[in-house]
């Protein structure tokens, strides 16, 4: 089902996102798969990197959100298959700021907006949206997901 | 008995607030209630905006931090009615620093006080404080939550 | 076992870390243990303070990251005894960062190796790793747990 609605949607998964350091992807605990900070990586590289300033329009950091939710569907698919996950309890976006950037709220919306349509009813969940002062590897933006197992 | 404490402390919950965005303001899993980032609205606008510099007086911020607590457990009673909430486990506190501000743990007790205060020893919880380069709408602080459910 | 391995690696835990407010070490929920924000505290002094700038060197933060995970278990042994720890599910790792700094996820890995070297597999976690623009006390790291409880 939720492979139908990623096909429907055009997305196609990539392969489990590497870790960049000693740690995981994702992990499991009593029905709760926590995924690890994503990136928006795409081919290889990341879609977008500096910091949001003040004025700047948020299509591209949006996409680029979107892309994080991509790669940690991918990174949950590690600890359990498509039809197992379950929808989507918290998500905490990072985004990259300089001072008196203040849409962070309608970057994440990339990511949110996305797991509805990827999950459904199942998809809406709760968030956190921050500006930070910078993120590794100079990416404009960061995901946090924890997803619930079937 | 929450609801007594409110009375006693002065505090009128708002309604539940709503979402900035495509997302919920509590969601339940498992006995616990994850409430999304809650930013310091009151009346309809935000107490406080734009970020700490070194030297302000954190009270006004702590005024504000309580706000978002105040908000938080309206937004939790979403999902549970105020006598299912049976404490809190953990609070994410951001704070919109400019660099060299560094008492976003003094700030962050506004919340962690006035958790204290409403929820008596069940309102004890972990915590981290952290400065972040801006927040949605220029809040001056962001408040994550997550509930202890009876 | 856990103490063998930090017996090994030469490290003494130290008292568990006091709080700096109205909020606890450590909390335990359903077989988690939620520990707080910790700061490179060592003999009772931040190991280092100030953000990171591009250009410099990871190896001393780190270090300080190295010690708030050894403050974090400390913390989690005020409701766990060591030997009662399964190991990591989630590190929160917050590095002070000026813009342009871009190698957060090369600082957290000081407390992603060491958590590996102490609790071999089970250590594996988790991660997100962000730059924020300042923390508590000026410190440059902070770091935020969820130990599995046995």
């Amino acid at each position: 089902m939720i492979e139908d609605r990623l096909k429907d949607l055009g997305i196609v998964l990539p392969p489990p996102p590497k870790p960049l350091a000693s740690y995981v992807p994702a992990k499991e605990h009593n029905g709760l798969i926590y995924v690890s900070g994503q990136l928006p990586m795409k081919d290889g590289k990341l879609m977008m990197t500096g910091p949001m300033n003040p004025g700047d329009p948020v299509e591209d950091a949006q996409k680029a959100m979107e892309q994080c939710l991509i790669n940690g569907i991918s990174a949950a698919s590690v600890v359990a298959t498509l039809e197992k996950l379950d929808g989507i309890l918290r998500l905490s976006a990072f985004v990259s700021s300089a001072t008196g950037f203040s849409e962070q709220h309608l970057v994440a919306n990339g990511a949110s907006d996305l797991a509805v349509q990827i999950f459904g009813e199942a998809g809406v969940h709760t968030r956190a949206a921050v500006g930070v002062s910078a993120l590794p590897m100079d990416a404009t933006v960061e995901l946090e997901m924890i997803f619930i197992r079937r």
